[in-house]
């Protein structure tokens, strides 16, 4: 450990998200000075990021300023600015301004982007979900498509049903149109009158054979059936073809719909490539055993942006679990650098696995114990209120969660965009 | 009374504002088919908007949906549609998209708009504050001042401390110069370490010679004096003569500022014009004693878009509590036209102003009343939660209120602009 007098070293993180959180948190009151950069003033809680587009949660229940969750450790700081550039040789990162930032040692974490295949101009018909932005805009364009049929249906006298595509049958896909589902059927079933809400079609188009293909077929199978309890029509070996502005093309079939989202893959923050350093085929940064880039020591890369099969011969999964558990550990092989001691390969413990499919319902696998159905929800909700950052959010969202079991109503259904969104100007 | 069988008239209602909402809550289960026209789907609880500016409250907080608050009453319809033309002969209003909406009675209430003197370029460098946009919009704006400062601060070693101006002395300029001292004398001072947020500047300026001019002098001069408490810098006498990006123009002096907000004066909404009746110099409509539009006693104008002198010989002020009795009053007018008696003469009722200057801060005045300090502020306090549309926004007001007061923080302070704000690409 560095005496006292001498200066601490730098360690720059960049990516305020779960594995940048988690490295911040673990380096938290020792011999290092810490600077967490991110293009956002707050943490986002990913996993309940689905609540906010659906109106269930609001914006500040799911996220967390960075510098109220760091400011008590006194070798945090916070700084807000986008990362441009990387000069790995120099040591220093480059911010959007052109400021630089130096630093001994560098943790990049700046996770995912939506990735649409090369199809970029498809973002604007089926918008993504991984920001707040995000989630508030697609909550706007949610309901201004039932405001919008419920205004014609009552102007003309009629309307076909409504029609939502969520394409992505992986977690957020199901959690979507689980929600969607209840959503129509519950939430405003009681507040529109011109329309049937329960009436909307609910589809979820996958490319694969299964929805759910990270956990067992036996999961899958079940979770495909508690949406078709909720309404919505799992399509499996359904490779979207086009989105188009009110409608996609799925099996050479056009399919008009209302609303279309996009929950079908993501990619790597680009700046892994920054680094220069080599990459698998999805754009990953190859990292040694612990967590660094090959000539490199001083550069850690981890999360989504990092590819690696561990030291127990475990390809490690681009799951927020996994990212924590690097983070931990990036922080951890800089402390013992500067204790002098070897640094330890990174093994990634696999606590399990769930997703939520809409009122009650759930799927949940640890090893080879397998739930679904109420007691996995149940589960669900206990392990993701646990998670949550900040004594204050967990409280306000369980506070939230129980007046909307008790009222069946959704939170706070503001359309607030700051832009008109691209759906409401092409009227059907 | 219409028999039964017989159509219940059509009254349509333009704005969802204190006064449409009033005039419908009046007419909810009586004989009439009502429909409420509103471009956004929720009502905005406009005096405590600025707590959204400020991060203590939540949008979810101060808005509700017009669906949620008018759908218990089975003969009120809420539309989401913009008001373009109004045919007062044929009885229609249409709206954007080229629909039609037709009715027997027609009541505008489409309130203010910002106006900035004929200089709307000015709109762009200082924000003003109506809508849940904005006020997300002023929150990004002022928390990126802070951020930016920081990072400045912290990169380069020195940063002049931040500069705020608010432009106009009004009840809205004087919440927000308040609300600005607070946040940066004590919810942002201990998460900020690079610079010292106390010694922030804030300046609110106003034309005429004092503040709240509205309310008595004395209570000018004590609203005066508890800002300069909070370290606020009262400029009167002190017309704006330029707004630009990053500096204002004051008594022939540039002033440079990190933030500008505008809370200078609001002009009534255009849709007045379209009826082209007879107009004040404010493009107020002329209204009757009964709040019709003179030759078209089937359409009322109330709220701020009326400009009426009272059956007392009192002018109506521009004020929430005035569009709301006025709501009621058009609204039993209706039914008095429907019962077969004659209509009522609108007279206003004074029941006190009052305006908020910070933490434990407030002035108000009821007739010869007059309170200022912490009584004044209870009593605010009191009354804005009474008023809030909503139980359910009542109570979480009022927890996030005593969670403010416990911890001295604000609520949450999230940056999510949809858009870069102005301020972020000028770097000082």
């Amino acid at each position: 450990m560095p005496a006292s007098g001498m200066q601490s070293p730098r360690v720059v993180i960049v990516g305020g998200g779960f594995g940048g959180l988690y490295a911040a948190k673990a380096l938290s009151n020792e011999a290092v000075d810490v600077t967490l950069l991110d293009r956002k003033n707050h943490h986002t809680f990913q996993p309940l990021l689905y609540q906010v587009a659906l109106g269930v949660l609001s914006p500040g229940e799911v996220a967390s300023p960075l510098r109220q969750i760091l400011h008590p450790a006194r070798n945090l700081r916070t700084l807000l600015g986008e990362v441009v550039g990387i000069d790995a040789a120099a040591r220093t990162v480059r911010l959007s301004d052109g400021e630089a930032v130096a630093y001994e040692y560098l943790i990049l974490a700046a996770g995912a982007r939506h990735a649409y295949f090369g199809r970029d101009e498809w973002a604007h018909h089926a918008p993504g979900l991984k920001t707040i932005e995000d989630a508030v805009g697609i909550r706007s364009r949610l309901l201004l498509a039932f405001e919008r049929a419920e205004r014609q249906a009552h102007l003309s006298g009629r309307r076909e049903p409504l029609s939502f595509a969520i394409i992505g049958g992986g977690p957020t896909g199901v959690e979507l149109a689980g929600a969607i589902a209840d959503l129509a059927r519950l939430a405003l079933a009681k507040d529109f009158n011109a329309i049937n809400t329960k009436q909307a079609r609910i589809r979820l188009f996958e490319g694969g054979p299964r929805i759910l293909s990270a956990l067992s077929e036996d999961s899958s199978r079940k979770a495909a059936r508690q949406l078709e309890q909720l309404g919505v029509e799992v399509c499996t070996e359904s490779l979207v073809q086009t989105v188009e502005s009110g409608r996609i093309k799925v099996r050479d079939e056009w399919i008009a719909t209302d609303l279309t989202l996009w929950a079908s893959g993501v990619a790597p923050s680009l700046l892994g490539k920054m680094l220069g350093a080599a990459m698998d085929r999805s754009v990953r940064v190859l990292v040694e055993q612990d967590l660094s880039v090959p000539g490199h020591r001083e550069v850690f890369v981890i999360g989504y942006m990092a590819a690696l099969v561990d030291a127990n011969g475990t390809p490690v999964p681009g799951l927020a679990a996994a990212a924590m558990q690097e983070g931990q550990q990036a922080a951890r092989n800089i402390l013992r650098d500067l204790q002098g001691r070897p640094r330890e390969s990174f093994r990634y413990t696999d606590r399990g696995s769930m997703a939520t499919v809409g009122h009650h319902r759930a799927v949940a696998e640890f090893g080879r114990w397998h739930l679904s159905g109420i007691l996995a929800w149940l589960l669900w909700s206990i392990v993701h209120v646990f998670l949550l950052i900040g004594f204050r959010n967990r409280a306000a969202v369980m506070r939230q969660w129980m007046w909307a079991y008790a009222t069946r109503k959704g939170g706070s259904p503001l359309i607030t965009d700051c832009q008109q969104p691209e759906a409401a100007r092409h009227a059907k």
